[in-house]
């Protein structure tokens, strides 16, 4: 594994490696889109559209990539992002992910669909540690989540907006994607070609599930997990629960999902600490703008009075480097930590966020940048 | 059949299937455009030109997808629009998408160009009916088809403008496509292949014609049929036209085909109800604009003083929330629904109209928006 | 052959008919471009981004193409232009287009470089009959092609002025292209493949020279070609060349090849009676604009004070009515009437000439204009 | 080799010989660009959205290409472009284009990278030669590079300022690219397909590193190259460099690499006398921008008071003329020239000098252009 590792050396030569060891079912879960994919696309094209224009003599003779954000200092201006079912793609997923995250001194979000509970995730030695929740049907449920956050030591909590109704997903639907994975001859016969992830999971199935909320041992497949969902998360959410949340919980609070400037300048009033430009990574609304483009309005909107960050589509050093010139305090990823754990588990996230490191740092060096804080519209060709 | 439909989840899929099941010349006569089918393409692509910009936190808890229109209330924002010979899609194919309609509950118009008459169509059960003609030479035939659908029941009276020379459809002419089907070497193998849309239409071929005005049993080929458009159908009509319709026919009156500002001024002085702003589906004019592209300016021209509806290049139902955030009232499809109808007869139209529900209200719901109504320009990313 | 030609139905699929019947380097010396052919391709491609904007209820019963031009009614805004070597594709190729022409009732350019003298093309029946020269360094040539045009009865002079070096053919060179055709192995072999043209052409190969002033019987390849076009033809020409050919040619006078504003200006000072927008179909220089894109500063620039007619990318007849819309009074054509010529001789360029017809009808009945100076900037979509 | 350069007429061709030539790792380092060689591609693209609007009655009876450059004048607008390890191209592959260059009456300027030392290339008879350096981090390195230049007759330093670190350049990493040549297995079998490149370097493997500064011997792969070049190259320079490097150097003193207006501003304090806009081909930071669409705002800054030379995407005749119009002086070629050192040595060079010569007087002549200081922004479409 380690010499396969070696020769990586992009996010995307490590999406197709994950695409060769993933059953097609697991590898479509996390790399598709909703309906036909245009803000997936969208999401890196924009960022292709952006030229930067750097400024070598400025002098750059060592780089120092920390970032404070919320009262910490991160180590790269990159936070781990929340998503679904890690432990799908290695066992104990999350807490693999955990670890990498600690080691390369930055943040991470636990997904409310881990496979493992928030509590268990707190014991995997993440310092800089989020929590990820919605506003479900049953507000006791969410005030409980976020409870349970706060005792288990969480510093920021990110409540994801833009997930109140299921995307429609057709990899999934035509995959017969279903949590825990069903066995039919078909999917069967998926797994049996990518022996490596099967034996690797054989013990896992049966506890594949949402740590956090499902019932155990329950068979969900899309159908019914949509209408789980739907009976769980609450499309009549609203700004007073946001002003709810805010009263409840005493650390960060984050809105993730934001893409109207609107919601910004509600999102100052409410008291929330930052907003996460995102389009859930083109899994929602698609139709919705990338959030590269979606971010100098937000930016604007907020008015310095809150922290910006983005999600979606960031598969270079060079994408952190134009979000933070567009304005964003820090970037997050999804897909690309998902596909390093999917080739090398603990290891392959170490290796993404290192690659990341990495580029951004000769991103800044070749443009004369030493510190993330002189990153700004300068650095953009208009 | 209800197996195969079940795996079917967006009209891009179903117009995959209509293409395994149709004989070439006839998937291709609903399909195909004129010429180089520039227009035909661009529909589509200006749809995904344009972006949505939710705001989830204005809370959508239901979403309410009826729409008042010339006095009735349609439950979603979507007519079924007219298109010719439905009945070689399916046996009585015009006949099974009225049940669709019906059931769905919202409007359907009748093709002059059907294979069934407007007085058997008014029986089908379709509740909110509208007759679609145009100006011929011989007047007193507008004239007549006119009064035949005031004694039928019909609500509304569609008068297309677009169709008043036969497009140069090169697919039709090189595939030999004729009214009723000719019988050729060709022809018959290409059909022999598609058995089981032959052996249901096995009765029907010599009933396929123009259930309106042709004579029946007459062979018509594209050129003979070029050649007796000709003769029916008047390049020559005029706004005096319109006036003189709008005289004798006392139920809402729309005209199809506007694209230009200047036009729909005019379809305001003549007291029309309703302008629908379409190509002909990129079948007529090629080089046409998009309908989504030139919808603006014809909203802003008409000045709120007649409805507004938009045809073309609709696939999803995010296109519908695009045109209603443009300014539509409603939109218009026709292949999507001639495609369902050849895959599945009225279940199929039924879940042509069900995906079309379905992806409008999730569009909604992800949008926060709870009416139709609520949908204005503020949805658009610029 | 009527029947082969009963099939086509538009120049892209007697373009593709051409390819079949002749010999690789005899089409792609028709087909070709200079260099990276960009400007072969952006000709065709920027047509293709302006929309048309019709008003059907403006009426047109009947449409009349007729346009006059320098003091003659054409049957069609359309001219048969000047194309080098087209009796390589049919035998006698330049009379038998001048006889399609003349029953087309439009008029016809000669090449300079026809394989037919153009005494012998006066007597092939075109009524309206253009002859097309160049600034010789031998000032005497240009005066006595000028005579001889002059003593054979034609109309209209065209100086082309964009040919004055011979752009960078690259598929000519690839090919070995050579006149008269130079029988190597390889030639023949690609020849022998196409034993119906060879055989048509079997007598007319030694024939095969530029009539108007090559040696007979001289072999000359492209590089002997560059050479002695470079002997032949002046790039130090001038504004005062032009001037004097205004002096002794008492005809209409135009200069085709006008790209820059500045040059319409002077070419009204000049008292020239027309100008014909062009980049010689993309074969000289490369980089050059559209024909399209360069048209309506020229028209701006001219103040309707001289005829401009465009050249370049014609390919359908909503070309003609966007480049009419945009100013120009007419249109020229090139290798569409070749592509014709190679399929049907006479027929072929005739049926060339009626589908450019037919499709101009189409477009302005469906736009609702019946004459062609309606056509204006309004049918535009801006 | 002379008859298969004969067939070869453009730079295109010439690139598709040398893939065929070398061995893909060898080709690959000079073909590739870093990461996902976005800005390699937009070199070439944005060239390409130029457009040129010629003149040609101006007249153009003789053209001049030549230009005065630095007190010297050169026979043509395009110089010889620094280029690491030519010397792997083919053997003493400096000195080969050195005399190709001094043949066409063009400068040189030899890489700090070259196989060859800058003493030796001395006397391979470039008349014009320009020596390319770098800051280092030992300062002192630097001034003995100069003296060294100075004490060899370079009539120019060119100071490259955007290679402080190294690019991300993937097709080497995957290719295990290695300097001198790592035999490997896989090497070797790639280079046994490629026997003539063999046999002709067969005797220069151990003598291929960097004449001007490397330890000989020395095994250097990318990993160790990068290593070592951190060591040597500094990224913490600065323009307090720049000054003392003016100082020292009394000739002509160029800076490579500018993209940013600013740092045009502050070349002009500096007293450089020279500017090359160069992205480093696509081969450093991918993400910046073509260095044809930063050239005006560089022009503009620099306010004529020093030259602004032009490096990446050069390809045609008309991309240097392109450049020129857009206040240019003159362009430099890279991998063009190490193309044709692969194809055919001296004699390869010496062709494609002659290509870009022959196409910069071709499109002189169809624009109506004698001289280069006529070329303008008059000649950009707009």
């Amino acid at each position: 594994m380690t010499r396969e590792m070696a020769r990586i050396g992009s996010v995307a030569e490590i999406r197709a490696r994950a695409r060769a060891v993933l059953p097609r079912a697991v590898f479509d879960f996390a790399d598709g889109g909703a309906e036909d994919e245009r803000t997936l696309r969208r999401n890196e094209e924009r960022f292709a559209d952006l030229a930067l224009l750097p400024r070598p003599l400025n002098g750059a003779a060592a780089r120092d990539l920390s970032v404070e954000l919320f009262g910490r200092r991160l180590a790269l201006p990159l936070i781990v992002g929340p998503v679904g079912l890690a432990g799908l793609f290695w066992p104990d997923g999350e807490c693999a992910a955990a670890r990498a995250a600690a080691q390369a001194g930055t943040a991470i979000c636990l997904s409310h669909g881990s496979v493992c509970t928030l509590e268990r995730f707190a014991e995997a030695g993440a310092a800089a540690r989020w929590m990820q929740v919605f506003i479900y049907r049953d507000r006791g449920f969410t005030r409980e989540l976020t409870e349970r956050a706060a005792a288990a030591g969480y510093e920021a909590l990110v409540l994801t907006i833009d997930n109140q109704l299921l995307g429609n997903r057709e990899r999934d639907r035509r995959n017969g994607f279903a949590i825990p994975p069903r066995l039919t001859a078909g999917t069967l016969a998926g797994m049996a070609r990518k022996g490596r992830w099967l034996w690797r999971m054989r013990g896992e199935f049966s506890r594949i599930t949402f740590g956090n909320y499902a019932r155990p041992g329950e068979q969900a497949n899309v159908a019914a997990l949509a209408a789980r969902m739907g009976s769980l998360l609450d499309p009549g959410m609203s700004w007073r629960d946001v002003e709810e949340l805010r009263r409840i919980w005493k650390g960060t609070l984050l809105l993730k999902g934001v893409l109207h400037p609107a919601e910004a300048l509600e999102a100052v009033a409410c008291g929330v600490d930052g907003i996460i430009v995102s389009n859930h990574g083109g899994r929602q609304l698609d139709g919705a703008p990338a959030s590269i483009e979606a971010l100098p309005a937000i930016v604007t909107a907020s008015g310095g009075k809150l922290a910006v960050l983005l999600d979606g589509g960031v598969r270079r050093g060079a994408d952190v480097v134009k979000a933070l010139a567009l304005g964003a305090r820090a970037c997050l990823i999804g897909r690309p930590w998902l596909w390093g754990l999917a080739v090398g588990g603990e290891a392959g996230v170490a290796q993404v966020l290192e690659m990341f490191g990495s580029e951004i740092d000769r991103v800044m060096g070749l443009s004369g940048i030493s510190r993330i804080d002189a990153i700004n519209a300068e650095l953009l060709f208009r």
